[in-house]
C-alpha cells in the first residue's frame, strides 16, 4: 500500500493535489493547521509543522511511504524577504530526516523558479546556474540542496519541483490574474505596471497533475513545473478584461514597474515534457475563463 | 549597406519577413515565380529556382550581403514523401554555394522539426537526436549539414531556423487551424480525427519576427523557432469553434487517426528565448481570434 503525507494539504497547490493522489491509489493523509476540505477519501491531522514533536508523533503514526511537502511561508507581498523562509528551511530539512528515519521511501517537495534568480533567461534545470537574489529563493534552494544530499546519502528517492507562476481557482487575489479579476468582476476599475514583463504561467491543475506525477515516478532531482512558453502580463490583463467584456477599466500603465522586476521568467519544460510524459490540459485562455467563472461563484458566495 | 535575397517570398514565412526585413533596415530584393505582393520598399525579382543560371545571374546583379533562403516544396498533402525534396536540396547547396562566391555574408535558411523524427520527446537543438523518417524531413537535414559545413569552411556565417507548426493569416487552409476555420466559416460541418496529438503551434507573425531576428544577429547552427508548449489539436479545433460559436459543427473523431502521427511533436524554446532574446506577441487564441478575421475577409474578397 502507498501511504502518502502531504503538508500544507489545504494551500493553493495541496487542494488540487489531493484527488488525484486518490486517483493514483494511495491513502491520502493530509496535514493542515486549518480547517479541512470536503475531499472524498483524505484522512486529516491537524498539526503545526513548527512543533517538530508533534510532527515526529504524526510521522511514526502513519507510517507513510511517501511524502508531498508543500507547506511554506507564502504571504503575498512578505514572503520574498521574509526571515522565516530560513525558519521552513529549517523545518523542512528535519522533516525530511524523521521521514527518513520512520522507513519512508519517496519524498516530493516544491521549490521555486524564485531559485534561479534573475537571469533573464529561460531557466533549464541542469544548464542554469541558480543564483537566487531573494531570502526566499535562497532558502528553497538551501532546502532542494538539502534534499538532494539525502537523496545521495540514504535509500530515499528525492525529487523537488520548481514552481513557476500559477493561477486558477484558488489562487491569491493578491496576485495576477486574480487580482484583475478580482477587481473586475466588481466593476472597479484594476490598475496594473505597463506589464511589459514576461512570466511563465501554468494552470493550477496542470501543474497539480505534474507534481502528482512526479509523486508517482522514480524521477529524482530539480524539474521545472512550468508551461515553457513566456506570456506578457500585460497580454495576460488585457485577455481577462476582454472575456469580461470591460477592457476599459483596465488601467494599464497606472502603477509604476518596481525596478527590480526581472523582464523574462520562464521555465524549459523538456524534463517535465520527455521525462515524466506530463502534458498540458489548459490553453492559457480557457483556463482563464474558468478561473474568471470561480472568481464569480466566490463573490456570490461570499455575498450570500 | 545590408542588402538581403529572399526566395519563397511570396510564401507564408516569405510575406510576413518581407516588412520587418525593411523595418530594420534591409535593401530588400524578393524572389518569386509568382505575382509581387504589395509590400512597400520591396524590390522584386522574377526567377525560377530550378534555373541554375538564372539564379547565379540574379546573385551577381544584385550582390546581397545576407541571404534569407525560404523557398522549397511545400504542397500540403504531398510534401513529406515527394522525391521533389531531393531536387531542393540540390538546387539549395548549389545556390548557397553561388551566394558565397559573389561575396555574401551571412545566410539563413529554413528547417523543420520533421528533421528530428517522431522521436515523442521535446525537440532541443543540442541534445535531441536527428532521424527523420520522411523525405522531407531527410532531405532538409541534408541541406542544414551542407550549410553549417560551409559556414565552418568558408567565411560565411550561417544559421539553420527549425520551423514547428505555423498558423496565422495566409496559412494553408489544408492545414491545422485553417482547414477547421474555412469550414466553420461556411457553416460546413469540419470532420476531424480525435485530436489527441500534441503540436507546437506558433502565430507566423511570431515566427517571422524570430526568423528575422536571426538574419540580423550572428547566431549560428540549428535554433528552432517554436513556442515551447505543446497544444493538444482538438483543445485548438475546440477553441476555434467556440470563438466562432458553432461547436456543433465540429465532429471530432470522425476520421481515423493516421497511424503514423506522433502523439508528441514540441520544441525547446532556449536558444530562442536566451540567445536570440525573442519574444512571442500572441497568445493563441488572440491569434487563432485575428486568423479567423482573416479568413473572413478572405472569403468575402473572393465572393465580391
Amino acid at each position: 500500500m502507498q501511504r502518502i503525507l502531504v503538508t500544507g494539504a489545504s494551500g493553493f497547490v495541496g487542494r488540487h493535489c489531493l484527488p488525484l493522489l486518490v486517483q493514483r491509489g494511495f491513502e491520502v493523509h493530509a496535514v493542515t493547521r486549518k480547517s479541512p476540505l470536503v475531499i472524498p477519501n483524505i484522512q486529516w491531522h491537524f498539526a503545526d509543522l513548527n512543533h517538530s514533536a508533534a510532527t515526529t508523533e504524526l510521522l511514526r503514526e502513519i507510517q507513510p511511504t511517501h511524502l508531498l511537502h508543500l507547506a511554506w511561508y507564502t504571504e503575498a507581498g512578505a514572503f520574498a524577504a521574509s526571515p522565516v523562509n530560513r525558519g521552513w528551511h529549517a523545518l523542512s530539512t528535519a522533516l525530511f530526516r524523521d521521514f527518513e528515519r520512520v522507513g519512508g521511501k519517496r519524498i516530493v517537495a516544491t521549490g521555486s523558479c524564485f531559485e534561479y534568480g534573475s537571469s533573464d533567461a529561460a531557466c533549464d534545470e541542469l544548464r542554469t546556474p541558480c543564483r537566487p537574489t531573494s531570502i526566499y529563493g535562497q532558502a528553497k534552494l538551501a532546502t532542494a540542496s538539502c534534499l538532494e544530499e539525502l537523496g545521495s546519502t540514504t535509500r530515499l528517492s528525492t525529487a523537488w519541483a520548481r514552481l513557476f507562476y500559477l493561477y486558477g481557482p484558488y489562487a491569491s487575489d493578491r496576485r495576477m490574474p486574480g487580482v484583475v479579476i478580482s477587481s473586475l468582476i466588481r466593476n472597479q476599475a484594476a490598475s496594473c505596471s505597463d506589464g511589459n514583463q514576461w512570466r511563465d504561467f501554468l494552470h493550477i491543475e496542470d501543474a497539480a497533475s505534474a507534481v502528482v506525477s512526479l509523486v508517482d515516478s522514480d524521477i529524482t532531482g530539480a524539474i521545472n513545473v512550468c508551461s515553457g512558453s513566456p506570456v506578457r502580463i500585460r497580454d495576460m490583463a488585457m485577455s481577462v478584461a476582454r472575456l469580461l467584456g470591460c477592457p476599459d477599466l483596465l488601467h494599464l500603465g497606472a502603477i509604476p514597474t518596481r525596478p527590480d522586476e526581472p523582464e523574462l521568467i520562464v521555465g524549459s519544460a523538456l524534463r517535465l515534457i520527455n521525462e515524466l510524459r506530463w502534458r498540458p490540459q489548459y490553453l492559457l485562455e480557457a483556463g482563464l475563463r474558468q478561473t474568471i467563472e470561480f472568481y464569480k461563484l466566490q463573490q456570490l458566495a461570499r455575498a450570500a
